[in-house]
C-alpha cells in the first residue's frame, strides 16, 4: 500500500531530509529581467531607483521592495501609486520572459533528487500567474508542491513559503534544505531553523551569502548537483 | 600667466591627487542595462548565458567578454560570430539608454571636485559613441579629459585607459585615485599602483571589491562625496 505521506513523483524516499527550492535566480534566470522591470516600473511613476538598489531587494515581496526602496530613497508616494508599481512591474516582467531561461543544471539537478529519492519542492514569493509562466521552461511533475506568494499571508523573508512547501512534502522545515540565491531566502531559513544554501546564481556574492547564514554556496544548479554528498544527500 | 598644467576646469589646484572616474556602475546606472543587451545579444546567436555570469563581467573590454564568457559556457563560435555578438550589444544598450540615469550624488560629487580644486577624468572601457550618449545626462566640463576604449589599445583590466586619463590630468597614475564599481577597475588600479575606491553602485559587493584591492568602499557616490576627507582629499 501507498504511503500517502510519500510525494507522488518518488516512489524511494532514501533521505529524511528534503529539499524546497528558491524559484529566481535559484532555478531560473530572471534576476536581472526583475531588476530591469522595476526600474521601469518605478520610472513610470516618476521615480529614479538605481538598479543596484532593486537588485540586492529581489527575493522580497513586491509590496515590502517598493516600501524599502522609498524609505532608502526618502521617497513617498501614495498606497495606490504603489500598487501602481507593483503592477506596471508584473507587466514589464511579463514582457521579458521570453528571455528567460533555465540556470545550468537546473533540470538535471531536480530530475536527479526524484531518481535518487530526495523529495523536493518549489517556494517562490512570485505570484501564481507568473510562476506559473516561468515554470514551463522546467520539467515538474505534476506532484511536485509549488507554493507561490498567493499561497501565504507572510512573504519572505518570513519562513511561511518555505514552512508550507516542506509541509506539503509531509517534512518538517526543520528537517528540510532551503536553496536560494538572495539573503531573504536565507533568512527565512535561519528564522524556520532549517539548513540553508546558498546559490550565486541570482547575482549576490559568497560572502554575503555566507554572512546570511548559508552552510555552503555554489555556484548554480550544475554545481550544486556535483556537491550533494557535502549536504548529506545521496547522489546516485 | 595660466599653468598649462592644470586643468582649465578648476583655476585652483589644491591638492596634488587627482582622481579618475569609470562611468558604467560608477557615475551612470547602466550595468543591468548592459547585462540585459548582452543577454539579448548572445541569444540572438544562440547562446545561452545566464545574467550573473555577464554580470561579474561588465567592466571589462566587449571582446574580453565574449571571449571570457565563452570559455566559461564551454561554448565556441566564430570571430565573425563573436563580433556580431559585440555589435547587437551595442544596439541593443542603445535602445535602453532612456532607461539610464545617472546615480544618486553624481552631478554633485564632480561639482564638488571643480569647486574645491581637485583634479578629475573619466577613463571608461565603453566605445566613444556609447559612452558620448550616456554622458549627456552629466553636466562635464569641455576641459575635463574623457578617455575611453577607443583611444587605447589595452582594454581594462590593463590599467592603460586610467593612465592616459591621468596624464591628460597632468598627473602621473601613480598619484591618482581610481575609483570604479567593478573588480576590474581595481585590478587596473593595482596594476597602475594607483589607489583604487570601489563603489556598490554597479552590484558588486564589498567584499569582492575589498579583495580585489580597494582601499575603501562607499555605497554610491553620494556616499563618496560624504567620505571625501578619508581619502586625504579637500572637502571644502
Amino acid at each position: 500500500m501507498r504511503n500517502q505521506n510519500r510525494p507522488r513523483h518518488s516512489q524511494k524516499v532514501k533521505s529524511d531530509f528534503a529539499i524546497v527550492f528558491d524559484l529566481d535566480g535559484t532555478l531560473v534566470d530572471s534576476v536581472y529581467e526583475h531588476v530591469i522591470s522595476w526600474k521601469r516600473a518605478f520610472a513610470d511613476e516618476g521615480l529614479h531607483v538605481p538598479g543596484f538598489m532593486i537588485h540586492n531587494k529581489v527575493g522580497m515581496s513586491g509590496r515590502l521592495m517598493v516600501r524599502q526602496v522609498l524609505r532608502e530613497t526618502r521617497q513617498r508616494v501614495s498606497l495606490k501609486k504603489m500598487k501602481a508599481i507593483e503592477e506596471l512591474h508584473k507587466s514589464y516582467f511579463s514582457r521579458m520572459l521570453p528571455l528567460v531561461g533555465t540556470l545550468p543544471g537546473a533540470q538535471a539537478l531536480l530530475d536527479r533528487l526524484s531518481s535518487v529519492g530526495v523529495r523536493w519542492a518549489i517556494g517562490t514569493g512570485g505570484d501564481r500567474k507568473a510562476v506559473a509562466a516561468q515554470l514551463k521552461s522546467l520539467r515538474i511533475p505534476d506532484s511536485v508542491p509549488v507554493t507561490t506568494g498567493d499561497d501565504v499571508a507572510e512573504a519572505k523573508p518570513e519562513p511561511e513559503i518555505f514552512m508550507v512547501a516542506a509541509e506539503r512534502l509531509g517534512v518538517r522545515i526543520t528537517q528540510s534544505i532551503i536553496v536560494g540565491d538572495s539573503v531573504w531566502d536565507l533568512l527565512a531559513a535561519c528564522r524556520g531553523k532549517a539548513l540553508g544554501i546558498g546559490l550565486l546564481s541570482g547575482g549576490y556574492c559568497s560572502s554575503d551569502l555566507e554572512r546570511a547564514g548559508a552552510y555552503r554556496v555554489y555556484k548554480d544548479p550544475a554545481d550544486l548537483l556535483t556537491h550533494l554528498e557535502e549536504l548529506g544527500l545521496p547522489a546516485d
